[in-house]
């Protein structure tokens, strides 16, 4: 069995990492010392960010495939900084491994985590290593941006308009296939996707960032009636949410017939169903126009508009409206 | 049942924290976003470290007092600040909670880590919560250091001389305490207290650090042993390690017959025994007599030699010398 010095040794050699006390560029130490050493630039404000990820709350050590494990921690918690406009830079991985996990289940699952840091441009510079029952895995995020251009969730105003990136539900979809038990299925390979591998749109929140269009953003990871409340709590402000805009999970193809099928059931999953960290965000209308040139604009949609007070409703086709509860993923609550 | 929103109102209501969008100095942006930003100055250097804190390894929450619990969590993960020179300032804050610890027990658990965050002079500026069958806490802290003054462990040289501070082995033998069933008992209360309550030297790494003393320097958190090879190893170096000097635990007070009180097991325990967070640090033998200006001089000792080569040696009382076995705490080794 490896010890865990050896265990930090594969990590870093792994995982595209600042080892040691050479530095590089802003990292003066990396990783191997107490604690990593960073001397930032005067014209940049540093972001940070942490975010758990545990076997049996998030995922299934039998089920969801190790480099999905390893792949997902990472890419949930960056997407946080993309949320924010900046670019991840840096990371700090704490885990917990039950000793059988040290092995193939371990190289695997670092493997999946270190596509995801080449993809989003991420070097480890430090991190915790222990044993445990479970896997539980922790990471914090540094990330950088011009000073004064971090896009908070606290900005929208009246007026403003609502807009997602992305479809929202299909990772929920992929949630609900692997409940059914089809999660190992190759013929739900492309559904599981979004589930198993995300994609968080950092070019997006950095083109928002640097044209000051986005008066509020975050990313959708709880679902989003739980995270567009979230928004406009943070903004003091309420919401028209217009049902029929919401761009809902396309109807699955034909042939699976273990979904749930109905468009209905695609609305509640676009409106509550969490983990496909697209990104949310207010515009004012005047600077609407200006979004087509966003990077993946084409995937950008309008779903509502900001209103005084603080209530956050849903509008039907028909003009109908009715409170939004915030009813996506909260581990706490009992359903 | 509380949320997680509520978890989280709460947390930052009761530790010292930076909460929302007003920021304060260098912190731009607090609890309550996506990440929190800062802005660090021109002539600082930045520190950050992660730790974990683990129930049923790190502490069983039958018999640690959750005040002991989030202040032994806050302590062990600043420690590595200090161990560098540093000042910690911000922390994140990642839990997981089973639902049954979201009362009573957690509100306790939150004084005992905002009276570690006052006494270190430290705030929150973020974190994640979530539900699990455990407790697991894991902090993410920055600390702030004059540039380049960030003492590694990599400085050591032939001829240093190694000083520890404080006695060791004390937090194992309140470890051993409780081991025995002797936790909740207050006769034991002041054996009890250096694990459940340990202090941490800040001032005395932050004087090494400004006063370029130190060579090399870590905590010793996982025992001696294994914490002076690692500094070794980081320094390409060995060591020799004078075994009658190494301040052991005080023999325990008379009355205590269920301790281990042969002074043979206070010497094991000095050299293997994790927790204490005293500082290991070497100094030119020139710059050894400057030592007697560092704030808790008295408490400070050396108790060998680093040599060329890289065996780590303990020297006995006859001169004579055997290799010294890493033997301190590591997760992953079966005893």
């Amino acid at each position: 069995m490896l010890s865990e010095d050896q265990l930090v040794e594969r990590t870093g050699r792994v995982l595209p990492s600042i080892l040691g006390w050479r530095g590089s560029g802003i990292v003066r130490i990396g990783i191997g010392d107490d604690a990593a050493v960073l001397a930032p630039g005067r014209r940049t404000d540093w972001v940070i960010t942490c975010d758990q990820f545990l076997e049996d709350v998030h995922f299934l050590a039998g089920i969801h495939p190790p480099d999905s494990v390893g792949y997902k921690a990472l890419v949930r918690a960056a997407s946080d900084i993309a949320a924010m406009g900046a670019a991840p830079r840096f990371f700090l991985l704490s885990m917990a491994l039950p000793a059988n996990r040290t092995g193939a289940w371990f190289d695997a699952y670092l493997k999946g985590m270190a596509r995801a840091a080449r993809a989003l441009g991420m070097r480890l510079i430090g991190g915790d290593t222990t044993e445990a029952r479970s896997v539980s895995v922790d990471i914090t995020v540094l990330g950088e941006i011009a000073r004064g251009r971090a896009v908070t969730r606290s900005g929208a105003r009246p007026g403003d308009i609502i807009c997602v990136s992305g479809r929202l539900g299909r990772a929920q979809l992929g949630l609900e296939l692997v409940r059914r038990g089809v999660g190992h299925n190759p013929r739900f390979r492309n559904l599981l996707r979004p589930h198993f591998y995300p994609q968080i749109r950092l070019e997006l929140g950095a083109w928002l960032a640097r044209h000051r269009l986005a008066t509020a953003m975050m990313d959708i990871s709880d679902g989003l009636s739980t995270d567009l409340g979230r928004l406009c709590r943070a903004s003091r402000v309420g919401a028209l949410l217009w049902e029929e805009r919401v761009p809902a999970v396309e109807t699955p193809a034909s042939g699976a017939k273990r979904l749930p099928g109905k468009q209905r059931d695609a609305v509640q999953m676009a409106l509550h169903g969490g983990d496909d960290y697209g990104l949310l965000f207010t515009v004012a209308p005047r600077d609407l126009k200006r979004l087509k040139r966003a990077p993946g604009f084409r995937e950008l949609t309008p779903i509502g508009e900001i209103v005084r007070g603080r209530r956050v409703e849903l509008v039907g086709r028909d003009g109908s409206r009715k409170l939004l509860k915030p009813h996506g993923w909260d581990p706490f609550r009992r359903s």
